[in-house]
């Protein structure tokens, strides 16, 4: 996975230096690779066997994943957004390079993840993956759930619009990472839908989980410091709902989650997916 | 074509309303169409006649062409990047809308262009033009070229810098409207290259020209106040060269780019380009 990124991207020496370095710098900062890894693990599930034959026909969805998501993540924190001074504890692409820099980068990433799709040798496919990508990008996708939620920053919000946000903000691209793992096996509508829907129960409560570590985690777990989300005024599931009631809620996501692979072959990488965000829950 | 761009953009009272209607505010303030009347008027001249039949089917390159224009426009005009208050007279789309809604939009942008080049029928022409229009956005095309602007800006440059700018910030999506044209058309590998050509010496001389306004020029010619580049310490053509040489130096590409093309039947509107283009230098 780490060799394919660094191939696709374009050397942190060639012209001009400063924007491939912010790329790279942003790529490669500890990410966990979380949407490669259920994307790879989703058609791992299909296949029936941990062998993948040429996996490497794999890569340029497994990159375009992360090139986007990475994307976001700079965009997200940029000082009109976010705010964020850092990331993974390091500072954020735009503190690091300049916030000019930080807007190009992200939008190079978008381009770049694009671009490698078009490698995919099926054109049939290519197509597919491309338009399930830019779908979970889209103003119906990850940006629209983005933009509500800056919008909705420093109001009152209700449980639906935060759903709203979360299933579009997180849960798009993890559905995307199923997704795309579905239209390269080729896998058939029912077991697609199921997974469509695996997926956006995990991001919820992946989102859930997080929030409810903002509130009594702490920085190892978190990976940032708690109490960003209660600093900056943010809506969030257990403002909302309580802590007692979040944490269920998020239990009932990932028991629900649990019940949709349960049954399939080879869903190892899915059920420690789901044990993963469980482990998190305080 | 503006029937068509408002049909791809999705209606501006859907939710998040905000950011389409940001998205819908840049894209109709008045934009001259350029890239789409460059890309139309190259493939009538491969067709050989006027009679475009079924046109819509090339709404999705036209479109998607004037759709990358407008993100970049609001990326440029961030408060990071150029701090421009106004384009084309109206305020520019941060200024509107806020500057993390112009973010989201211009990304949208990026993505819904994306989005729609994969409803092209034919799969392979559909990948190919995503290709060039991936290829005209990177990080080796107009990203390239204006993080190149940025990092330049207050320094004195070389005329090869400037002329690396220009070739990749206005040059490289002029270049992909006549590479789509090609593309969809089917256009022999030479006249292909001879229409890249004409592209790129157009666009060289597209922007010394406005580089001369902004010295020269009058709001009314120039669409907005003249000498912004001077108060804003930018290296330009007549900064480097003088205005007489730039002037010499913008009439040759035009007369270089009429040359390319003076010979194909039916290129009354690239001919006009070319015009339309001298017609401004003062």
């Amino acid at each position: 996975m780490e060799q394919a990124l660094d191939k696709y991207l374009t050397p942190a020496d060639e012209y001009p230096q400063e924007l491939h370095e912010a790329m790279r710098y942003s790529v490669f900062s500890g990410g966990k690779r979380l949407r490669p890894i259920l994307f790879l693990g989703t058609y791992e599930m299909l296949l029936g066997r941990k062998n993948i034959n040429r996996l490497e026909r794999l890569m340029p969805a497994a990159c375009a994943l992360e090139f986007v998501h990475t994307a976001s993540l700079i965009h997200d924190d940029l000082p009109s957004i976010d705010n964020a001074p850092e990331r993974r504890g390091m500072p954020s692409c735009h503190v690091k390079f300049g916030t000019a820099t930080a807007i190009l980068a992200g939008d190079a990433l978008i381009t770049k993840a694009v671009e490698i799709l078009t490698e995919i040798n099926n054109k049939k496919v290519a197509l597919n993956c491309i338009q399930i990508i830019t779908k979970a990008m889209s103003t119906r996708g990850m940006i629209g759930g983005q933009a509500v939620d800056i919008l909705s920053s420093k109001k009152k919000i209700t449980i639906n619009t935060l759903r709203y946000i979360n299933l579009k903000k997180t849960g798009a691209l993890l559905q995307a990472s199923v997704e795309l793992a579905c239209a390269i096996f080729g896998a058939e509508e029912n077991v697609a839908i199921t997974l469509g829907n695996f997926s956006l129960n995990i991001g919820l409560a992946y989102q859930i989980v997080d929030d409810i570590l903002d509130e009594v985690g702490s920085f190892e777990i978190l990976g940032k410091e708690p109490g960003e989300d209660y600093r900056n005024n943010k809506s969030t599931y257990p403002a909302l709902l309580g802590l007692e009631k979040a944490k269920k809620t998020a239990e009932k996501l990932l028991r629900d989650s649990y019940n949709l692979v349960k049954n399939m072959p080879n869903n190892d990488v899915l059920v420690e997916y789901v044990n993963m965000i469980k482990e998190r829950l305080p």
